[in-house]
């Protein structure tokens, strides 16, 4: 099944069933009027939903055209958004270049951060950038969206409180980050409002795609129309989604709607590119002693897809370009 | 005017408006069925909720007895939760303790942090803890709830999107923190669930002691019925909530019903006592080298409050007693 929230003026939008091909919508049951809402009651809601998938998969004279839709994020605003770091490659990678080890707990401890929620950004909403000083990035990630987790969720069970899959551009702002993490409390300034794309898809649309909690599908990136990278985010995702909510579950339960990423997706082999500027700045350095490549400046455009084997988008695309605030 | 969240069997929980001597309530109009709602529609809902309350303390036969209900956390669920960091003397007897300098940008850029704000925990309810030698503590502080609130918002302009105070218990896993800092990306298992006082009140609540961004009145902690501390949440506040505001907007904008907690309130006068087991351990090293202060125990209870100079509760009593998992 695969779901969106179309903009109809009100905060959390009106959430919308998508045909399996993208091409298509309906406005889900008037008893279901947002995610946050299915989400809430996933149980009793879902085969209503799946019911509308249905049909409109089955009927192609059925809905509206997705493309005159104006999308929201999935959640315009959800009650947490955490981010994992789970692609050793990105973090020995970005260690490697300023000479430093990586930390010893590397492979047995995921690290990860609590992002800000309140304000999340539609697939094709602008990043607003009021510096470019701040050495703004994107950064190209996969995220599962929650039901209610309790406490203490082990890794076996975690697959069961994996309600839906989507695409996220978490925006970075590079130079703001040493001195936030030399205060030692984390990110905060330097992690503005993220992206997302405009659909989100129950695991069971990956088919063996989605295993052992990764998605094994290449995270394709483009920036200003050239190819930046399509890293495979399955094999080498060292923590699985699973390994992080029971990371997350430790010491605390999670409502439903709460998002969960991935960090970003990276691979060893070079030919496939990066998902961030931060590190082909980083292979410049070691390769050259000098990053060349340039964070994103105003006018710039990221574009982040996912497809199947065949080709198919799964979760719509993600178009952001970079602005200066309105005069 | 002072409204509270009733237990209704919903995630979010009844509107209630609240007498200002907190005995008596009633529903909220129909219209505003939560406080994240009233929140959402401040400006059209503000008036409605004002009338209800004053029709309530004009005629002390009106509502039922605030004791009779069961209290969630205002917002039993918020979009976001960000903790500060402001009283320098919590931050510099700390670091005094582990013989290190506080941070050379101590007194010109805030420490904050984003916390975990998809579970809050009502002003009775338990903290669950798993396992006592995490070293669980408390920490009282006084918050403010935003409306929304635009990027780049200046200290100046900062009180306009302040729409609501409260009091929370930052429940911190003080064993946990140092690993979590070490790996650089702040907190996360270390930090469970807060807990919420009942009420929450508009500023002018507080007349003459709501001033520059901070209460300037005593908030009272005992730990086992015993007077813990009663330090003043007004003068020591290095930077007022207005300078928070003002920080935490650089780089994104929040919607209504974020949450904006002060750090655990801290006087330098020891005659105030502390309010967190840390601090008071910290003295314990600093007098004798060694801290004989446990941490919390199951069974323990922690009782916070914040009156007016009449000896009036503003915000109603957060009581919670720490208790292992039910077997």
């Amino acid at each position: 099944m695969k779901l969106g929230t179309k903009h109809n003026g009100s905060r959390d939008g009106q959430l919308m069933v998508v045909s399996r091909d993208l091409t298509r919508c309906i406005e889900a049951d008037p008893k279901i009027p947002t995610l946050q809402s299915a989400l809430d009651s996933w149980d009793s809601h879902q085969s209503l939903l799946q019911e509308c998938y249905q049909r409109l998969n089955d009927n192609s004279s059925l809905g509206t055209p997705t493309h005159e839709v104006r999308w929201m994020a999935p959640l315009p605003r959800a009650y947490e958004w955490i981010d994992g770091s789970s692609y050793i490659h990105h973090i020995v990678l970005v260690r490697k270049a300023r000479n430093a080890e990586p930390p010893k707990t590397l492979r047995t401890d995921p690290l990860i951060y609590q992002g800000g929620s309140g304000v999340l950004l539609g697939h094709k909403d602008d990043v607003v950038l009021r510096d470019t000083a701040w050495g703004c990035d994107f950064e190209s990630e996969v995220a599962v969206i929650l039901g209610d987790t309790p406490q203490n969720t082990t890794k076996d069970e975690a697959h069961k409180y994996v309600r839906l899959l989507c695409l996220v551009n978490d925006v970075s702002l590079r130079n703001l980050i040493p001195a936030e993490l030399e205060k030692g409390f984390g990110f905060f300034q330097s992690k503005p409002a993220s992206g997302f794309s405009p659909f989100v898809v129950t695991p069971d649309e990956l088919g063996t795609y989605w295993k052992e909690g990764r998605i094994h599908l290449p995270l394709v990136t483009h920036l200003n129309d050239a190819l930046f990278g399509d890293p495979n985010a399955g094999p080498e995702m060292h923590f699985s989604f699973f390994e992080l909510i029971a990371h997350i579950t430790k010491t605390r339960a999670y409502t439903a709607g709460t998002i969960l990423g991935s960090g970003t997706v990276s691979n060893e082999d070079r030919a496939r590119g990066s998902s961030c500027l931060a590190e082909r700045r980083m292979i410049e350095i070691i390769d050259n002693g000098v990053a060349t490549t340039p964070f994103l400046q105003h006018g710039d455009r990221v574009r982040i897809e996912m497809k199947n084997e065949r080709g198919e988008s799964i979760f719509g695309v993600i178009e952001q370009k970079i602005v200066p605030p309105k005069a």
